[in-house]
């Protein structure tokens, strides 16, 4: 954490300095669950950005449905400053068992047992924690803000309209449900994270496509006593003769949480008309699991669900034939998006990464650094991505509801399971090319670090204070670009290497991005973030002979920072140029999103590309 | 963390559901400092305990004075539950660099750079952090207790009496300094944290002796630019000519502290009679940094003062002499104690040491687990340890103020830095043999897990659901002891194994410590918190044919707690056993005491032994 730029001041540092509010509202959010509130912790990283958050509902969420938490969620979650609550009070997802018929009919045995999440996927492990925690976090980071930010509660969105206002086109006109009265807000721009049955998405004309699923299933978070010996870990388990159980143990040591299999329902009924209740459940979760006993002590929670896998036609007010013509004002988020089954554990965390892809566009241009032209490419990025997830549900629940015939089937489904480890723990996001990412002509010089997915972080040494610390975890969520220099193997910063020519560059040719688009009197970093890796030992390095752009001076003092230089952590086996397949001849500079995306690897030399690049994006200053 | 045991709640787990508050003092504890909140955190632990905090001062520290913090401290924090606030916010000292000038006298050149903490010495770092932070994460932990414990500010200790009251023997006075009324306290126990004036001291006719040194000394928090290049290390620098300088680079990555030595004071020459300002100790930084440049942009915090070691000669109101007829009532901790100077970072660090000495002592008595002549191992315990302090800071501050004749010299005092790391790391305390330290007769079995000493953590696997973790991190500050017992390489926990021989023991016997001194319809881990730890790889052992003690049934639903077993973490290479020293064959059992002291290494059957060594200080239930 970097404090005290700009003066000593006292208390706990992750709390802004207060500013004014104003009344003009940069953007309305629509619903507080996960895409809401990420969104908005998203935009309060910026005092000058009002943003309001309105709640149907009259308070926090107090009990969470959804409570799967992928690695690459905890990655975001670090970015916003609070992974290690997370990490803190979670349930760790370690590994994960198959249980199946044993061969001769009589009860289960576990057929195999295979490590969650494969080594070196993330630096963070997939966990399980209640939705409403997230949500908490979320509020304490949005309080923390320079404008206080808190939830509007109680305010039913009734209608959405557009108007010619050229600076607040779009009226929202809400019922507060505690008071009775209308109130009436005009915004710069609108964003539905308002569920599956989104108002938001209902004003722009569009509609969830897709199957109604006829499998029914239940679900319910238990205090229980069994003999089933792995009921703290995730378990897949398949009976022979009544269906299948997931077994999702939760924070705290002693709550679990079981999805149970139960009938397939006929055409044009609802999961509400078979009446199931928690007893029902129970019951069937005790014939799965025979002869394992189950003695259900509490149901914290239950809810009985059909899967559906349906995906809307489009996540803005702006239709593909005036693409060319208009930016968009108005989009949805999240389950207004797109609804699936909850066994992939992937509701909350797609829908945070859809805002968390949307939040820095919408910055960036009410900041005036980019073109409105780039809130394009949030529809473009993640419609694509919601239409991989609902194939990707469909296929899992498919499988999932199977009844496997044969010891071979049951063992095509955990082989499934294992294959798409890295999908669901959302590091398997790679975005299409485009004006935002880069070709991969150059990925070579970066084998690992691949265009369009997001930064793998890995373990470095920070130069100035010799911190072993992650690299990844510099990118923090305040819309800053990244630029990593990885520097070549002679090259230790001296004035004629590679590294100190690209400083050279950014530091004082016009054409340069950091020169054309950072705003005056801003930060050298403000815009993009320069930091450089070097390949030697920090202890065979010289702070004093590095490039001034490696020790910018910031803020009202003109302090230095020395926090831009890294060298590989080699008391460690392999550093982090063998981690990530970076060329250690040539080196590489790696362009990354605010959002953590490598947006370009390029070869260090090539300033004309990496200046095109960004003159596609940004505005001059 | 481990929650929902007695049913679902929603909310932040680390808050506990509240209890009313009596009239009734148990503690009263004079002065918000460390060592108060480190008592009241402690004793806050406990619903049934009635804490009462003072201070004179208005409200909570803004600016703290001392920031060092030990790795000892932190393993401490973690047992608070929060270390990793600790660690997010803070400065990590990694390295030290020792500079000196150079052979030709031109300036200076840095001689040595060392790791500031050994590899292994703790799993924590040792981190430099404001004091009012760490104040702010204690009293974060009392206001969310049972009895949402706050500190009573504006309250000046007037006096302290003993009366006849069986119950309630001590009362203190108070003048209120917002109403300046006053206000009369009767309390059980009392405890002074009042700092180097103590008035509680005071009242026990109880002095601070020691000599008072000559050396003056200045420190300052600045923000500055400087091309010194290990302005972002810790350093120790001494100059040719004009003296020696102590830099610490604090928390937020530009704020630095600079300890600068100043003349020798005349004889009845106090540091206020020299008129030290912020300038002089600029001008005099500049000299000792010559010819680097030192340009300070801003003082946020300066003082000057002069070395002096002293420690009082009773740590309570009992004389020797009457050790054996009556318990203490009336303590004193931290700088009541003993005062010292700042450059070896331990001030805090000692203090909180010292109330987490005596935390779980008076929790024990007061909740009738142990008889009050527990109380009296703190002053024993404590006394012992200011006085090895004073011993070690004085040699300390002398090699520091020494000016080095010659490189010989120079080197020496950079040998004595690297030799006192393990003491100023906080992890070389060592109790001597008492009723709750035990003697070394099986020291062989857990080698580096010495009787006396703090339990070092290693890396283990929770059995129950494959957590990668820190054994030491189950310690929690709950009051609890620990019977961690380490299994022979043959056991796995089979009912002929010498682990579920002690079960059975632990379990069954009317000897056993568990069944005799737990409270009745208490949990059977709520006094004695038994784990074991297995030599198998965790994919190979079973949990379903482990003795029922390591599957305890707990609360008010008899849930089983699945987190009692361990194993070692294969992956990283050597394991628990290896890194501290167990006999492999044999195995052992650790006594750890409630502030993670090492009571006992015993073999596994030794069970008389066991039961001996807690008859000697509990009560029978």
């Amino acid at each position: 954490m970097q404090y005290h730029l700009n003066g000593f001041q006292s208390g706990d540092p992750s709390v802004a300095p207060e500013v004014a509010h104003g009344d003009n509202v940069d953007v309305l959010i629509v619903g507080c669950g996960p895409a809401g509130l990420t969104l908005a912790a998203q935009l309060a990283a910026f005092p000058e950005i009002s943003t309001r958050i309105t709640e149907r509902k009259s308070g926090p969420l107090k009990i969470g449905q959804a409570d799967g938490i992928a690695c690459r969620s905890i990655e975001m979650f670090e970015a916003f400053g609070f992974a290690e609550k997370v990490l803190k009070e979670a349930y760790w997802v370690n590994e994960v068992a198959f249980w199946r018929p044993q061969p001769d009919g009589n009860g289960l045995h576990r057929a195999d047992r295979i490590q969650d999440v494969e080594d070196d996927l993330s630096e963070m492990p997939h966990v399980i924690l209640s939705q409403a925690r997230v949500h908490d976090f979320y509020l304490e980071v949005m309080k923390n803000s320079a404008r206080r930010l808190e939830p509007d509660y109680n305010r039913e969105l009734q209608n959405l309209t557009r108007t010619d206002d050229p600076d607040y086109p779009v009226t929202a006109t809400f019922h507060c449900l505690d008071t009775g009265s209308i109130e009436i807000l005009k915004a710069r721009y609108v964003v539905g994270c308002d569920g599956a049955r989104s108002t938001v998405r209902k004003s722009l004309g569009h509609t969830l496509n897709g199957e109604a699923a006829r499998q029914l299933w239940g679900v319910m978070d238990v205090l229980a006593v069994t003999d089933f010996p792995d009921i703290r870990l995730k378990c897949a388990i398949q009976s022979a003769d009544h269906g299948s159980i997931l077994i999702i143990p939760r924070e705290g040591g002693y709550l679990v949480r079981m999805y149970i299999e139960l009938d397939t329902l006929h055409e044009d009924e609802r999961a509400s008309d078979r009446a199931v209740t928690a007893d029902m459940l129970i019951e069937k979760a005790r014939d799965i699991l025979a002869p394992y006993t189950l003695d259900v002590k509490e149901v914290a929670w239950w809810s009985a669900y059909e899967i559906g896998q349906r995906v809307c036609d489009g996540f803005d007010d702006v239709p593909d034939a005036e693409r060319g013509v208009r930016a968009p004002r108005i989009f949805i988020a999240g389950d207004a998006c797109h609804t699936h089954s909850p066994k992939a554990g992937q509701g909350m965390n797609v829908s945070m990464a859809d805002a968390f892809n949307l939040g820095w566009k919408l910055a960036a241009v009410l900041r005036g650094q980019a073109n409105p032209t780039l809130l394009h490419s949030y529809s473009q990025e993640r419609q694509a991505k919601a239409k991989e997830l609902i194939e990707f549900d469909r296929d899992m629940a498919r499988l999932f509801s199977a009844k496997p015939k044969n010891a071979e089937e049951a063992a095509q489904f955990q082989s499934y399971f294992k294959k798409h480890g890295r999908y669901t723990a959302g590091v398997e996001t790679r975005y299409d090319p485009s004006d935002i990412t880069g070709d991969e002509n150059h990925q070579a010089l970066a084998k690992h670090l691949k265009v369009g997915m997001r930064f793998h972080s890995a373990p470095v040494i920070r130069l100035g204070d010799g911190k072993p610390m992650h690299l990844g975890h510099t990118i923090k969520a305040d819309g800053r670009w990244r630029l990593f220099a990885f520097a070549g193997a002679e090259d230790f910063g001296q004035p004629d290497g590679q590294i100190a020519q690209l400083c050279q560059y950014l530091s004082t040719n016009p054409d340069s991005p950091i020169k054309r688009f950072t705003a005056q009197g801003h930060d050298v970093d403000s815009l993009i973030d320069f930091r450089a890796i070097f390949q030697q030992a920090h202890q065979d390095m010289r702070i004093d002979t590095l490039p001034d752009l490696l020790l910018p001076r910031k803020g009202r003092y003109g302090l230095i920072d020395y926090e831009k230089v890294y060298c590989p952590d080699v008391k460690v086996g392999p550093d982090i140029f063998d981690h990530r397949g970076i060329d250690r001849t040539k080196g590489a500079v790696v362009i990354i999103r605010p959002d953590q995306f490598i947006a370009a690897v390029l070869p260090l030399g090539h300033f004309d590309r990496l200046a095109g690049f960004f003159n596609n994006i940004m505005i001059q200053q």
